[in-house]
């Protein structure tokens, strides 16, 4: 039986319920509920303190773990190129484990011997959470409520808080299940439920509509360094700072959604909608400038690396020794991925125009007629004789009589 | 010394020079031309072989190649997911091979002894070509013009024409070398040599400029059986035909539109300029369905062989024991791939908005809180711990006294 | 509450005490044992059925599986080139497939409406049965008695047997865990389960110890069609006299133990000391004909496919999409594989020395000085230029003063 | 026309047939010859640099590389675990990148501007040299004589060099063509050539007959920190004299002799017979240590990254971006592969018999059948069913009624 139980608290319905139900199931536990600001919502975080203590917190420790959570989370994936299925720029899955990191600081700092969340029994999140855990705290105890209680549904929750005299301002219609931050916002259930209804427009939060957008277009230039964003239009930022400032500038033009049906780790599929302004401009960027700068073998590892890394981040392994692997060849990679690309966002696109780099491989002498010292047409003979010799030598072998074949 | 040579042939400035040229240095030597019709362009064609005759060919062979190209050769790279560098739906590598193939069946029949072609020596399309023949007739003796002779431009191949006495109505000042079919146009050279350039809006011909496209979104449902599409709106149509509409309504709507810094196969980098407004519907649509009808573990492979079909396609490595194993796989995983998608074409983007198969493995009640007999969330507390067994027992390791482990 | 259970019955201990366990756990079920004969042993068959009768069966179906498992079971993961982690050749996960489905048959046939084996809940096979049961008969039952019951090693079941009146002749001492069948024989526990402990020379039953094996060489011939073997010193079998056979001769020689601490799918290490003596000659005899025929990139995709294939195989998956388009590259990749392959064996060592095919791409004339058609040594230097040339201009370009690149 | 020239230069008879044809065909330069000392060949070293003066050469610097070689670049591939084609532990591979780059540190010390090889137009290593050439000096020229001289073979050579008045003791009986270093030595041509031919046992220079080798096994205990070997029986040794310790020992037990046809890069077969017998000591033992302390996805990752070295070490790409990028990931894996591994050798086989590690996560009590807090039965039922669900689900609605599914 637990006696002090760090809870990943949010302050919305679930893991309101939460506090006063761990503290009914684990009679004389302490709870001390942890808030990690990715971003998620500025006005929420200003009251989630008093929320927690109000519904039986005994303390609630909020860290800010913004910049470190666009830096080292979300710049990695979108060095790597990582998109899970194609398509979903993980904006969900990199919360989690720097959520469970700060969880599990706090839970250590303040002496607790259980971990909670109010991650549901179908969903990733849960395995992402508690694979953190087992990293970086085997030793303490787990619960998820959600898999262990009766409540089923936010009816449910709002009686359970009737009854035990706890007053909330949340309603039971609710249609989407959204999850925030700096990166990302998504947007599960409702109408989304039947593959054959389009998304409809009122879902979407932080993009205008394509159709509403200004008419004109508006260029952007990323400046890379290492493949880190680290500018706009020649201004430097902080990771933070900078995705906060293209977010607005590219959800104006109504970029950045994604309409997915997806596979969860846990083996159903679901539908997801997501939007990501800032980061499918700084995808698209960063795409240009791997363009310019990557010779075709460094192209197709970063594929194949990029696509293991949205795996590994996805299923909740952040934490293992594959995914530090991985990370030490798109690190390696990305040493050349300097350089500065202009991308034109308009009405629901964003389209590399321009790109320089002082590691380009482009040159305009090479790929031109001119004579030039580096390549002689004359050398593609030689280069095709031997690049289809196995084809020519299969193709004479095979017109050949057979006995004197082995 | 050759007698009979089959030339890949255009009717194009280029091809026009090599006919001459080849009768010049091959003294006493036929040419055949051949024409493979992929659907470039239908005016050229009307006059073509009047041209190859007057230029001094023997005979000039047109063969009409538009469905099966579009059936054998573009829709297996469509459903193989295949973008070669994560952009290029490879609109003239596919046409290669099957225009080699053409060139090499009339080569045999007409009893040459030699092939041409007029690809430059610093393309991939080069490598394809020989590549084919290698596969197909390697006893045939390859001639490449553009690596012997002396000529170096539009001007130079002009002077030549003028030297023999042979008319053109060519013009020195092209500024884009281009290639089409039916499935795809590209853009090469001019403004696009300097990769800080935007393209020029004039050098599209198959997309309106997304700003001038219409107003208002249209529907498009793609109706596909194995992978393969078979009908637009219901309507069931064979191949060329599908595409040929598709590319009018998406052109329409400014899509297919892609801007790419590509790496040849002869190592330098490229940029290219290409349209395939169709095309990009029907890869959009196909993704939408494979979200709806593949495990993750099948979504996987199909992402891996794409890529690698992507290559082995781009490369001239058509007629390969590599490329028929991608493809017996891409085969088999296309199987499910039956189903409707509708995508929604607007101002350059075109994005799957309705999905519906009767292989969908998509269930609402399974993603849903709803109780069921196919997943219960106890289960996921057993799922979890075995997926993180191996972080547990190192990181439980990490903290042990180390004398006992071995 | 299931009125008829099918169970995949061995005779063994285990097996012996789920019978008399599932009558008294479900009162008025009937129970249908299924044996599955892939020549685990004859003497054991032989009884099976009037142990099963005796402790409780309703009835017992004895399936001669043999020549299926051999064919369509084994012989796909030898022409994959499967070696789980580099070194299994997976004879206990390629039995577990073909067992579930005669059961699964079995249990349809005669009404069954549930599932039961005796596998244990730490290992593998539980996940291989019921990966099958899922894909073949998803609407039955399963039931898995080690999960649940309280028995906990051989004496309680010894003791449950005493309790319940049914005579066995097994004893409580049995210090290794075994799984055997025609392809291979496995052996757990005992002095295995500590990695520092060499294996004692006594586990192993169908090998002798290399240092009693005959002092001379002994060499086999294997014909292959399509990768499958088809006759031995020219003389043509079917797949399990086939593999019998060279059991019989290579198990004199001492060939085909693997000692292996390998990842289990349920996320811990386990010991296991394989002996496969005809599979490791045949193994050893396609790698020699694949040396032959295939050309690189076949062979790295051969490489590629067989990894995921034994990853595959391993896991349970056999009945999935997934597997299935793994077999179609495979096969396809396979049509070449046709020849002779003389191996040596000699002292644990199974060598090939001898290699003939009618598609051999070796060439004498064209690997050595010799002038040829085929191959000019002119080609090589444009060969290199164009396969360096991406490091040409990497180096170039970082020589070069910075502003004028990009 | 170069002044002065820098020579890969082995005092063999190739090399020494250069030197004079240098001087002869580039009027008024100077021959500087580099011998990189690999571990080659004691005796030769001693004598070489009078040769190389004796023939013309104007300087003979002999460069000490043992020691890197090995550590630098045998125990990279050793740590990936890379062989190429699944077999060659890649000898002659790994020494061509070091022995360039010493030519090329001495031609650019001594203000060459050009370099020359000796190596022939059909093999793998002239694109092995100049691929590095290309990476570390690509403005320097490159003569490879093999491609343009009129010599072909041993004959042609004495002939030249009697004509130049060069006393040689060279023969023309020479059968094999021969690569050796401190790693291993190669052996082409002769025999070899038919594979149906088993090599001769007299070509084997470095291991003796496992017929002839002791009777008795005996065992050696290696200690890695780090992937890499650090002791013998816990002697501490560089990787030099490491390596040479084990080829003493190993090759005794007639360990290390692989008889392969391998693609080479340039499109034809070969067929090489290696001898590394303290590497296949080390990779065996490595291997052991892999099964100890890597999760399987971990083990995955292993074996594709190391494949992927193999090629780029096989095909002359030590100084690309891919070469660095798979290094910084396999670097990465690396870091837990510390412990001991006591291997077997016994008449041509070396088989690990005892691991252990601090890092191992094998252990006895999560394996087996006890109580733990690990590992619960229970969670297998969970695992399996979520593991298994898309099988499930595909199962389910291939029952179901058509309609309602999308």
């Amino acid at each position: 039986m637990p006696n002090r139980i760090a809870l990943a608290y949010s302050g919305g319905l679930d893991t309101s319920c939460i506090i006063p139900w761990l503290l009914e199931n684990h009679p004389g536990c302490e709870v001390i509920a942890v808030v990690g600001d990715v971003g998620q919502d500025d006005d929420a975080l200003s009251t989630v303190e008093a929320k927690a203590l109000r519904t039986g917190a005994a303390q609630c420790h909020i860290v800010d773990l913004k910049r470190e959570f666009i830096e080292d989370f979300a710049f990695p994936t979108l060095i790597a190129g990582s998109l899970y299925e194609s398509r979903y720029l993980l904006g969900t899955a990199i919360a989690r484990p720097i959520l469970a990191r700060a969880q599990v600081d706090v839970a250590l700092q303040t002496g607790c011997d259980a971990l909670a969340h109010g991650c549901t029994g179908k969903g990733n999140d849960q395995v992402r959470f508690e694979s953190a855990y087992a990293a970086l705290a085997p030793e303490l105890q787990v619960i998820a409520p959600w898999r262990t209680w009766k409540l089923r549904g936010r009816e449910d929750l709002l009686a359970y808080l009737r009854t035990h005299n706890i007053p909330t301002t949340a309603s039971a219609e609710k249609i989407y299940s959204r999850d925030a931050n700096l990166w990302h916002i998504s947007h599960e259930g409702g109408e989304l439920e039947d593959p054959w209804n389009a998304p409809p427009e009122d879902i979407w939060m932080r993009t205008c509509s394509p159709q509403s957008a200004p008419a004109l277009p508006e260029d952007v230039m990323i400046g890379f360094e290492n493949g880190r964003p680290r500018s706009i239009d020649g201004q430097p930022m902080a990771g933070d700072e900078l995705v906060a400032a293209l977010n607005q500038r590219a959800g104006r033009h109504g970029i950045g959604r994604v309409d997915l049906i997806e596979n969860r780790l846990v083996g159903m599929k679901s539908r997801g909608c997501y939007e990501t302004p800032g980061g499918t401009v700084l995808y698209e960027a960063l795409q240009g400038l791997t363009q310019l700068v990557l010779d075709h073998k460094t192209v197709q590892l970063r594929e194949w690396l990029g696509a293991r890394f949205a795996d590994a981040v996805y299923n909740g392994e952040w934490f293992t020794p594959q995914r530090e692997i991985l990370w030490a060849a798109i690190e390696k990679m990305a040493e050349r991925l300097t350089g500065d690309i202009v991308v034109r966002m308009h009405r629901g696109t964003a389209t590399t125009i321009k790109r320089r780099s002082e590691n380009s491989l482009f040159s305009q002498e090479f790929a031109t007629f001119s004579a030039d010292e580096v390549y002689n047409q004359q050398h593609a003979e030689g280069f095709i004789r031997l690049y289809s010799l196995p084809s020519r030598i299969a193709a004479l072998k095979a017109n050949q009589p057979q006995g004197v074949s082995h």
